[in-house]
């Protein structure tokens, strides 16, 4: 049926939504919430209306025009969508069956067509994490998704990468270590996300320094040019069955797609050599040793049947990196320690998760060594190449980075030393605070695990764009305490029970 | 936030949806399909608009329009949804933990204030089917679904139901058994449903006959003065939470709720006696003995724990229940059988299951035997009764009863028997033709199974309202074969190989 299009600025989280009015849907047999295909390129979700979208119109949402590049009164053919193999290979998994390559090959190839709607998405991702993922369903899965799209052109015998599986907040690691791996000589295209609900992500930090939307080819020139870049992946299409997937993921807390996750969007650069940093603690997302050694075990087995050499690093995980969260705060204290103002957890981190790049790729013996004596004397000039190249001002100070005007800070009462830093409170009080939609809001911690605190030493301070998220933040912060403060630690240990904690330390 | 109302009539499905600015949705921190409140009242999915909808201004679909008695220009306070504890409680059950009375009332609660989105609720019909549903939690889910919705009001010591499983076409035995029930004095006050994707629900064929959109106090007084009553059960508000759970579980074929939506709708009539129907054969949704016969004890058991009398009957599902599927078609047949123009195997079915219904009340010790005498001389005249109280016409005949006027006969090419009716080749005809939404559309089966067929014999009648779906049916028909006849058996047997089938009986 074809039928006039009428665009309108309606977004819902980027679902191909369209509204047909209800007796031209009826004529094709569609009910609200159906699927039909749009000139056989797209499909879209069916929504219906009596009277506001007139017979022979159709509504289409801002990403329906913006993936067919639709304009005003064109014409586009609607048919309904018939019955795809990939929701009984997906029942099939829901069943217990391990699912094989063409199943894979052909359920993320409608996932990228959009030709399965959520409820099909979300069977399929809850009976993967029920039933669990195979090696070989990991391999599949890794393939499949990056064939589905893009992938980056560099003419390089060795490419290096570097991923987080994440979950402690303050990670501002990449920006340290990719200019480090740049300045050895090494490729390294870094790809990173946005946050949707953590504090941030690297492309938001990236972003307080230089452009971080790239397209494709100028990706590739600054790379030509500095061995390096630090871009946004999201506008890349590589391995985008990905960002499919974690929409689904992310909001039930379920990660059974962790893995060809990550490896999809590595093969998608066609990276060859790999470092995987685990943070690990009970505040992180992988809380024990015995955990992160399985996942090392599988992302490095998996990675050699994939061709990859991947290397892995358990790291500390149980409180924020360096002392800073959210995005401005954060890329300020990059650059600082960059310029030498070290944060010391941030920069052991870093050339420890470099060092093992050295290692795997044969340039160094004694990787966190050569990392170290790199972040010395070239990384801070390699950085500005890269922020240069993509479009920033090379020259730019940690003053230059505006941080919010609303600010609170929180002093000791007491004297005594830092038992805990609480990843989830700091994350909690940053969104609160605006985080990642303010790119300056955020949370300063001042005094770290282990530290001495004297009265009226100041803990944390918080910084907001506005003032009513500021004291939405103070309010919550009176019923917390993400810096736990002792004054006597035995006697602590009288009053109060502390669960049993792995103590965790660096692999290398 | 306080906001405006604009309405506009747009549907999708039913899902509670408001559109606002986006920066008013940013200010709130919501995000497109985010969820908030309206007026602490109902829970709504937010999509966003940048330009369409101004700031200050909120446009409601129609379902949240109709559920909060919207006007234009009414404000209406927008405020964002916090966690709900039956996030976590799905997520213990997806990960294998049984869930407790409290957790299940907690989770049900939630899914009919709508505060569960689909990813959610998907997760949980995912976690129920893939982990399985005990005892105690069909127990829970009951009692929270009726709980969570109205019941019928009606003051009988007895009140006796009739409910079948499903998954078999032309099922019109409802229709007889209801007024051989209300005939003997016992009290049957039945609610149905409407298809959603199957050819005719009972409510479909029965509004075909009269009025079957009652309110409760109309309900109550027809059963009053009849014994009995077909109606609707949708807008009734009987366990409101079956049908969302349907929602989802329908376009995924998975059913874990089975026993509780089918039980909860019994206790929200406060049923005393309950015969269950299980269809049973490779062309249903059961398709073995075996599994017809578990269902069946775990019914009976789960019944005497929520003090309900429940029997089964496993019946023969392996091809349509009389020769009509469609709504008109098979109110025609109903009528016709009801005044004595029987279809043998719907009669023998009707009064087997109303015969079941007889005994366990203590109403007869051979209760198929009064069943059928019940038909013979009273059941017509009750129907009429029920018909005209329903507000329809008590002197209807079969030939008032109007069929799709584009019609299709096949013929048999060859003599011999049928050996097989196919269900779902059936279903998917009559799915073309328009069913369920073209009310006369359907399809007339002149031969069943055993029959013996001469050639030019006709096999099956396709009515359709529109030329153009019963041309699609023509054209599917051609490469099925809904009505296999076989020639010679014998000769069949050797060059084909038959599937193990067990042979069903009915109970009684």
């Amino acid at each position: 049926m074809k039928l006039r299009v009428r665009t309108l600025d309606l977004d819902a989280a980027g679902k191909t939504i369209i509204i047909m009015n209800e007796l031209d849907a009826l004529d094709l047999g569609l009910h609200p919430l159906d699927r039909a295909s749009i000139d056989d390129k797209l499909t879209a979700i069916i929504n219906t209306s009596s009277k506001f979208v007139k017979r022979g119109e159709v509504i289409v949402y801002e990403e329906v025009k913006d993936i067919l590049r639709l304009k005003n009164n064109q014409k586009i053919d609607i048919k309904p969508i018939r019955r795809f193999k990939s929701k009984e290979y997906i029942r099939n998994k829901v069943d217990g069956r391990e699912l094989g390559e063409k199943e894979i090959m052909e359920i993320v190839k409608d996932v990228v067509e959009r030709n399965l709607n959520d409820l099909e998405l979300t069977a399929f991702i809850t009976s993967l994490y029920i039933r669990g993922v195979s090696k070989t369903e990991i391999k599949s899965l890794v393939n499949a998704m990056t064939y589905t799209g893009s992938t980056l052109d560099i003419k390089k015998d060795i490419i290096a990468d570097k991923h987080s599986v994440g979950g402690v907040p303050g990670d501002k690691t990449t920006m340290i270590l990719v200019p480090i791996i740049a300045s050895s000589g090494l490729t390294i295209p870094k790809t990173s996300s946005r946050a949707i609900t953590s504090p941030a992500g690297t492309a938001d930090r990236v972003e307080m320094l230089t452009n971080v939307e790239l397209e494709k080819e100028e990706i590739e020139r600054v790379v030509e040019k500095t061995n390096g870049c630090m871009v946004w992946g999201g506008a890349l299409d590589l391995a985008p069955a990905d960002d499919l997937f974690i929409q689904i993921e992310h909001p039930l807390h379920l990660d059974p797609m962790l893995m060809p996750s990550i490896l999809s969007k590595k093969k998608a650069v066609n990276a060859t050599h790999v470092v995987i940093d685990i943070p690990t603690g009970m505040g992180a997302k992988i809380k024990t040793f015995s955990e992160a050694k399985k996942l090392a075990d599988d992302f490095i087995s998996i990675g050699k049947d994939l061709g990859m050499n991947i290397e892995c690093g358990v790291t500390f995980g149980d409180q924020p990196i360096g002392h800073t969260v959210g995005a401005a705060l954060e890329a300020k204290e990059a650059l600082n320690t960059i310029m030498g103002n070290f944060s010391h957890d941030l920069v052991d981190k870093a050339i420890s998760l470099a060092g093992i790049l050295l290692e795997i790729t044969g340039k160094s013996g004694n990787g966190k060594d050569l990392a170290l004596k790199l972040l010395k004397n070239k990384a801070e000039k390699k950085l500005r190449e890269i922020i240069e190249e993509q479009g920033g001002d090379p020259g730019i100070k940690p003053k230059d980075i505006e941080l919010g005007e609303k600010r609170f800070t929180l002093y000791s009462e007491k004297r005594g030393r830092v038992m805990r830093v609480s990843n989830s409170q700091i994350v909690t009080l940053a969104n609160t605070l605006g985080c990642p939609k303010d790119k300056r809001a955020g949370v300063e911690i001042h005094k770290k695990l282990g530290e001495t605190v004297k009265e009226n030493d100041p803990l944390i301070t918080l910084y907001a764009e506005k003032n009513y998220k500021l004291e939405e933040a103070e309010k919550k912060l009176e019923d917390m305490e993400p810096i736990v403060v002792i004054e006597d630690l035995e006697k602590h240990m009288l009053t109060k029970k502390i669960s049993e904690e792995e103590v965790l330390f660096l692999r290398t």
